[in-house]
């Protein structure tokens, strides 16, 4: 399947910053999707599932956190970004809707990342 | 981005059944990826990225849960399959892993549905 960009992550983020989850960010929607945003706004958080646009490799097993000390593990039992498939999948906090820019906070994405999908969080499905 | 399947959901349902969370999944993983399985049986819960291969088209605004009754919201204000690429995004209870199959109980997937991605469900992260 071929994904399309939806969004865009404007953060000015280009190295790994001490804390992701004090990181602000904005996704800047294509236009054309403006309309599928109409009452994110009702939700604290939401899913956005982005892509790790800056990772070529892929590796079957990795340490946990890139933690030497800890044993490796599968790559489907672990969130590293070495995966076949470039896919990131993050909750995060909603802070606001102003028409095609969606500003969420604890995004560990890189400026310029695309988005794929975002989805609202719900307590009876998601936990 | 281009996505691979990396797995096969195996479980002979091929209509929309009064329950999904009592149906139980084989993902039948492609035989390359099985190395990428090593411990997630440590996991008691996993999301599994799947793609929605029988949904044509894309709708701006659906009403949640087909319910034509509860008013229209953005498709990214909602888990509709008419979304513009095709990802669905369901947590499900791992019940084992055996060679390249991963059973797992509560995916909304029909029968013949590519996977692309699963990751463990970790609390201090998802929640």
């Amino acid at each position: 399947m071929r994904l399309k960009r939806i969004a865009t992550v404007v953060n000015g983020v280009t190295e790994t910053p001490d804390d992701w989850d004090r990181v602000r960010s904005n996704l800047v929607f294509e236009k054309k999707f403006v309309e599928g945003l109409y009452r994110l706004d009702h939700f604290k958080h939401i899913w956005v599932i982005f892509g790790f646009n800056r990772m070529r490799r892929t590796m079957m097993k990795s340490h946990p956190q890139h933690n030497l000390k800890k044993p490796q593990v599968g790559i489907f039992a672990s969130r590293s970004p070495a995966r076949p498939n470039k896919l990131g999948l993050t909750l995060v906090q909603l802070i606001g809707v102003r028409r095609n820019v969606v500003t969420v906070k604890g995004l560990d994405a890189f400026d310029g990342s695309p988005v794929y999908d975002i989805k609202p969080w719900e307590e009876e499905i998601d936990y």
